[in-house]
């Protein structure tokens, strides 16, 4: 196998980008540090594309198999109001998509975590979320290796 | 076939959501208004499905090739700096993706649409965008014909 394309200005080529959960052959999961939003993950595609349209049918699959997958395993364990999924890539044109589980209590809901805060956060409850992480990481990292290289 | 299961109370199963530039058996894609984004297009999953997790995965794939066409479409006619894909549905829990074309001019570059403008809109760059849609319109249409029922 070839390697996957680098581009050497893309912060996303050079590191994980995050705190790194699991790692596959064609992509990876990080956990954001994202203030107000503890359960904040990016799938990321590992080599060098743009957007969704330059990756080939069966690699589009597989990547929103792996959302799907983290989609699915943060609603298990934490059961949000909702979550959000996006691929904007303005500031680093590197194909990642953020996954974001949003609680109707959270400073944001039910605006876009981009917009302005509605309320004040609530520290009890953003740490009650918190805690879980650690087990859902490895939770998601079993999904993501039940089922990618 | 049966009908497509249905909400009650949710605005996306009671209407088309938009100015309807295509419907499918499976999804349809309207073209939204939102002030400062002329090329801002919705694609609506027909039934009633929150997350996209919800969806099995042919459905799913056949979801995400359509997000893909269209992206590809919008390229091809309008050359942006960037295409934003999201699926928030915080206060419409039905699945729909916005699939918004950013230019290096518009109000907010590089924040996300949903956040504070970074400068003043761009009245003829807008209608310079704006003036290709019915073109584009027809070319998306055709290209989701070509592939979907």
């Amino acid at each position: 196998m070839t390697a996957p394309a680098a581009d050497s200005g893309c912060v996303l080529c050079a590191q994980d980008g995050g705190a790194l959960v699991w790692r596959g052959e064609k992509l990876r999961l990080i956990r954001a540090a994202e203030e107000g939003f503890p359960a904040f993950y990016r799938v990321i595609w590992n080599a060098h594309a743009a957007e969704l349209s330059d990756l080939s049918d069966a690699d589009r699959n597989l990547c929103m198999q792996a959302v799907a997958v983290v989609e699915r395993a943060m609603r298990d364990a934490l059961a949000p109001a909702k979550i959000n999924l996006a691929a904007l890539g303005n500031m680093v044109p590197h194909l990642h998509w953020h996954v974001i589980a949003r609680h109707d209590w959270d400073s944001h809901f039910p605006a876009s975590v981009w917009a302005a805060p509605l309320r004040a956060r609530d520290a009890d409850r953003e740490a009650g979320v918190a805690a879980q992480l650690s087990m859902l990481d490895a939770q998601l990292a079993e999904r993501l290796s039940a089922i990618f290289r």
